[in-house]
């Protein structure tokens, strides 16, 4: 059951929904997704904080990783980032030195990317302490839970 | 594998990052969890314009009709969302005809929410509207999916 904060009935004074619940919205999946979302995302977030990355500046690092020298507007294109907000999100990697733009070998017109020593290293930081949000998300779910779940988001990806 | 839209490579001239995989990302549940959110809301979306009625405003006419005469505070700390953009919303719905505010009962400074009988048919037929989404959904992951799915999502919400 979806519920927020659970409070006794003699708090629930002042424009506190107590432990009402959704109705049928909670057999919605969408709806499930979004609350799950928030959730991990918060939880996300505040581990990113211990190495000073947003969660899309880390993805962000993490293809250049995975993939040396790929284009700006094939990142971009691949994390489903505006190419606006992306190139501000790459110029803000550059000033802190953890990641530098290069001509691209294939197409002059544009910039190829690669992470500098100081980003491969920031990057390893961020992916052990990513280690420990997956294992608070495994301390709910379990290894097999896991698994389950990323087989059944990545078939609802494929709509539309 | 998550994939952004796969074009043959004579496609692939110009910014368009193919085939490309996003690497170790995809193991992490919050970007696993982003991705089919943002599908499946694609879809809800444009099932919801059937009805006209966007996601916020479905999810806030199904509270109602559950929970009769909840204080606008209450609905908007239940589905969390903002103050002001809660009072714009319910504004919308009273302005067509779909939803009443009525001093509450218990608490004479706030506004009690009530669907009128506009409102409780057009929620009839969005939620119509809804099941016909949900097939499409479970058409990708089963019955059973769904069912597995929802247990994962709700023990996910609960973290932090």
């Amino acid at each position: 059951m979806t519920r927020i904060a659970a409070k006794t009935p003699s708090d629930d004074v002042d424009g506190d929904a107590g432990a009402l619940d959704v109705g049928r919205l909670q057999e919605h999946v969408g709806y499930a997704l979004r609350r799950a979302q928030l959730a991990v995302f918060q939880d996300f977030i505040q581990t990113m904080e211990k190495v000073a990355l947003r969660p899309a500046q880390y993805s962000v690092l993490l293809v250049m990783d995975t993939h040396p020298g790929l284009k700006q507007t094939e990142i971009a294109a691949l994390l489903g980032i505006k190419r606006t907000n992306f190139v501000a999100l790459v110029d803000e990697l550059e000033q802190r030195g953890l990641a530098e733009r290069a001509p691209s070998p294939t197409d002059r017109r544009s910039n190829a990317l690669y992470l500098t020593k100081a980003g491969k290293a920031l990057l390893a930081r961020a992916e052990k302490t990513v280690t420990e949000h997956e294992q608070r998300l495994i301390g709910l779910i379990g290894v097999e839970g896991k698994r389950q779940l990323l087989g059944l988001l990545s078939k609802l990806a494929e709509l539309g």
